[in-house]
């Protein structure tokens, strides 16, 4: 577990508003967390106070996008990372979603791992092109086995934002089959500012996989910086 | 066409603040338009000036439905109000899709054909089960055939909604393959007072339609009546 004593009670004041670290929060593993979805997400739980490891290919290349991120996130192998967890995040590319998911399989074994896999296909990732099988997250939980405890969530919200302090105009549809697993999610989205909502079981997650190539779409006709969605009617 | 020159103006005032009728509207054909997602949009085009057609299995029940909606709306079967619509807007249950476009098939050749299609497959309508290839809004245009301008919108409005005055907070995703055929559902969307959006090729339907599911199980969790959709970032 990281080493919460070691930061200066300046650099702990969460974005949440909340002003001292818990002991019980879980560390969050992000795998594959180097690109801008990883650390935006792992810079937004450090400053609300959980411990963050970000997972990558090689120790080196993950310590370098810890530095990157500051503060006391640690980068480590996925392997290592996932080991490490209470909560892992999966911040991976389609392409490789096969062969990270065989690397951590050994360490998930009744973790909740969140998934934000979109199956995007290049060259045309405004188009919705379903992967086989229809849902993403299905098929992350297949890979991982049924000890996982798979939640897909923060498809929508958009990854440079998250790497700013701004306020995002986003919800976060948290797909799941147990109440208490997603209850886990939306605690780490309040936790970066983001409202999250019960959105059903494992599978609706489709719902979210497929917005997000209408989201890019929509970010290109209209010329917006990063759209996102709100559930209307509260 | 609908006679047009019979209605008064008192009650031709357009919910969009039109205040005349021009004769260059084309005639909105609404087939299986008997339930409440065809009256709630029905009632709105006509009071936005429109002239429309409510189609059935029989012209008496279609006839009927036209009273209760009230107005100018006319009802005729099926195939008659295909026939007469300059547009063809389908709100019809899935399980009844195939039948009922074989029926219609022969009147929509070269007309923008709105397809409102969720493939909801009862008890569980909460969970996204989405039918064979993926995409309802294809399969409309594969059993319509390629003659056909098929554009898929309106998933995510909450049709009891429609059946009111109010000013509805959703927006309408409007997919299909040209932009002018998604322009003309756009200005539809804007007689209704809702804002439309080009949200990409007819495939990326599945997005709206696997959310309708979502939107289902949010208003069951959250005790929402009739939870709809934003685009944020603009």
């Amino acid at each position: 577990m990281a080493a919460n004593g070691s930061r200066g009670p300046g650099e702990r004041d969460s974005i949440a508003g909340e002003q001292s670290v818990s002991d019980t929060r879980p560390t969050i593993a992000i795998i594959g967390g180097t690109g801008a979805l990883g650390s935006g997400l792992g810079g937004r739980l450090a400053k609300a106070g959980y411990a963050v490891v970000i997972g990558s290919r090689t120790r080196e290349k993950a310590e370098e996008a810890a530095r990157a991120v500051g503060g006391t996130v640690r980068g480590a192998t996925n392997a290592d990372a996932a080991a490490e967890g209470g909560i892992v995040l999966l911040t991976i590319p389609w392409a490789s979603h096969a062969a990270i998911l065989a690397e951590i399989k050994p360490h998930v074994a009744g973790k909740v791992v969140i998934d934000t896999t979109v199956p995007l296909v290049p060259p045309k990732v405004a188009r919705v092109q379903l992967p086989p099988g229809g849902c993403a997250a299905v098929t992350t939980q297949e890979r991982l086995g049924a000890e996982a405890r798979v939640v897909a969530a923060f498809h929508s919200v958009a990854a440079h934002k998250l790497q700013t302090d701004m306020k995002i105009d986003c919800d976060v549809l948290v797909f799941g089959e147990k109440s208490e697993d997603r209850e886990a999610v939306i605690a780490l989205a309040k936790a970066m500012e983001l409202r999250g909502l019960h959105a059903g079981p494992l599978c609706n997650a489709v719902a979210a996989e497929a917005l997000t190539s209408v989201l890019i779409g929509i970010n290109r006709t209209y010329k917006v910086d990063g759209a996102g969605i709100r559930i209307t009617g509260f």
